[in-house]
């Protein structure tokens, strides 16, 4: 059976502006290929509620799930909770549970939850929580979309707890060999490799390592026996190459 | 009239396996911006024909221009070129003037154009050719879309070429105002400036410094006596908040 599929639909002015570094797509992709789900695609939009719904309503019907990250903050440019319940036809209120957590981790610092902060308790009608040990402020999943933070550390806290609750596929073992010659002299061989085994995923990415111009060759594949043979293979061509 | 509008297609297995942090998006973010582009999308799809196609087609049809990176070296992974030639409908072959700067670089290093390297200077019917002074192989551009490679120093050089080649557009101007409070206590008063300012875009980022919790607001605009009025209240703002 194929590995379930994903993708990531980053909200952010602040990423396409340059602000910003993207991080949370790279957590994702390492964590996802560890447990045998597949990242399909990474999707960067603005801060744009038609967009985001456009964009969302696309994904979820290509992939099996798709996280977002960003924009479920208390400001007037957080508006991701809306675009997901607009693009699931479903309503949007603060809700009981979600403003409790608020309160809680509020008491916790000695105030109290303002009007402000009540727009982060806004989850769309069918919506589970998605706790995090940060911020008192939840994400939440609806049908295969999970809604995360955009905040690093508090994205990296809330994929913890989705993550065990997802099916999750065969891993993809990666293993890379390494040449000390350019892509091109081991192109043929490559190719034979891949034709032959068309189940597995042979990346080639040249590299520059001072004075040497070397190739990394990856080998991505479910199946432990057949990633091991490709790699003998390789590694018996670098034996004549290098 | 609005500034153009930009989108960038990766292409990348290892972008998406989580091998590789993607860096190009970043910086053409950067570039953009500088030179009054808006970056509107960035997406990054895998190394497969048909998802590289389709992409390009949704996003050169939706934007101004559509930058792309990856996918151009010599081995059997880099099938970028075609996919382009596949989505404009035109034919691919080796070119005259690709195969000599390809000569010319290998004469360079005391080498001659392999087989294998030919690949690389496949090039679309009707493309201009953008070269690199890094490497030999060059990128192209067909309509709007702009084909570059996906080694970071050598994107850096294509997109200096093709850059001052483009019809830029008013530069977008970025200030930033550093509160020491968290969102939710400015955020009200951040609302009303974004309603009466909606040629701006206000951005609202919380950071936790220490034990500082503050939030940084950015103020984006292409008319600076706007953006600097917008910065004169977040400061007296600041002045009554800290």
């Amino acid at each position: 059976m194929p590995n379930p599929t994903a993708a990531i639909l980053v909200i952010g002015d602040e990423v396409l502006s340059g602000r910003t570094r993207e991080a949370n797509a790279y957590h994702l992709a390492g964590e996802l290929t560890r447990v045998g789900i597949d990242l399909s695609e990474i999707r960067v939009v603005p801060d744009d509620h038609a967009v985001i719904v456009d964009a969302l309503n696309a994904l979820r019907a290509a992939q099996d799930h798709v996280f977002t990250s960003g924009g479920i903050g208390p400001t007037h440019d957080d508006i991701t909770a809306d675009a997901v319940a607009a693009a699931f036809g479903v309503g949007i209120d603060v809700r009981d549970d979600a403003r409790e957590l608020l309160e809680t981790a509020m008491a916790a610092r000695g105030q109290t939850v303002t009007q402000e902060q009540l727009r982060m308790a806004r989850i769309p009608d069918g919506a589970t929580l998605i706790t995090n040990g940060i911020s008192g402020a939840p994400g939440f999943s609806i049908g295969n979309v999970h809604v995360m933070a955009g905040v690093p550390s508090i994205f990296v806290a809330m994929l913890a707890v989705v993550l065990p609750t997802l099916e999750a596929g065969t891993p993809r073992l990666a293993r890379e060999v390494r040449f000390e010659v350019g892509e091109s002299r081991i192109a043929s061989p490559l190719r034979e490799l891949a034709e032959e085994a068309p189940q597995l995923s042979i990346g080639s990415y040249p590299f520059r390592d001072g004075d040497v111009r070397g190739t990394n060759v990856v080998v991505r594949g479910t199946d432990p026996a057949m990633v091991q043979a490709a790699v003998a293979r390789l590694e018996a061509l670098r034996a004549t190459e290098c």
